[in-house]
């Protein structure tokens, strides 16, 4: 069975890069700075779902778009989730948080309304985003 | 510098087991089984603040009680989440889900308000709980 992205997930976000295991995805919610990680295996619902090997390597992925995130966007705080009350898909959100955002302290899961970016912000963040990841595996880690 | 753990979470939890790395606490709201798993480190905020020997340790912890919360809850999700907002100490949410639940499907934090347990059914499942510990690691891994 092949991997396919739930049809929620690609509604929402915009594509950043594929990596060994996990599609990294934008959310289009330009309130927060705010990755999705999906691990690119059919039928996934929880972490425990995942062989040790893809789940050494799924925490690899967690630490890498932290590690991206907080030099891009200097957040206070990092929220990391897998939730997926609403999309079981397994999904990994890794949120930038400052004290000065919309939802500070709360999590930001059902918070006011979503604000979608404009066509060239979105792909001016994609593109800072790939490259940060680029920069941080080096080329020849993600899949082309 | 010693690990020392957040008097808030002190107050709201029931100590379990110490792992390897973590501290596990049982939150005391008996509306949701919720586990809370806590790196005995100094000084820890965020995932990515431990070192790659502790991050994969956290990471084994992280689905050992997974497994035991699903042994012995049968969620319908799990919730895995790294917040800290609100308390800055690294600390590991593990919600066992159900459909049925008052916040399904929300996130659980803010919602509502905690259901203490009452000192026999909270010494009973700290109790529960530590035994599957001990199964799922056998009684040598977890320090005494």
């Amino acid at each position: 069975m092949k991997f396919q992205l739930d049809p929620r997930l690609e509604a929402d976000t915009f594509p950043v890069r594929d990596l060994v295991l996990c599609r990294v995805l934008l959310m289009n919610d330009g309130r927060f700075p705010w990755l999705i990680l999906v691990p690119r295996r059919p039928d996934m619902r929880e972490i425990i779902d995942l062989g040790e090997a893809d789940a050494a390597i799924l925490l690899a992925e967690i630490r890498a778009a932290s590690q991206v995130t907080r030099a891009l966007f200097q957040p206070h705080k990092l929220n990391v989730a897998a939730l997926g009350n609403a999309v079981p898909q397994l999904h990994v959100h890794i949120i930038a948080r400052q004290t000065t955002d919309e939802a500070w302290p709360r999590p930001i899961w059902g918070v006011g309304t979503s604000l979608p970016y404009d066509p060239k912000t979105a792909s001016k963040q994609v593109q800072e985003l790939a490259q940060a990841f680029d920069a941080h595996f080096g080329k020849a880690m993600h899949l082309a």
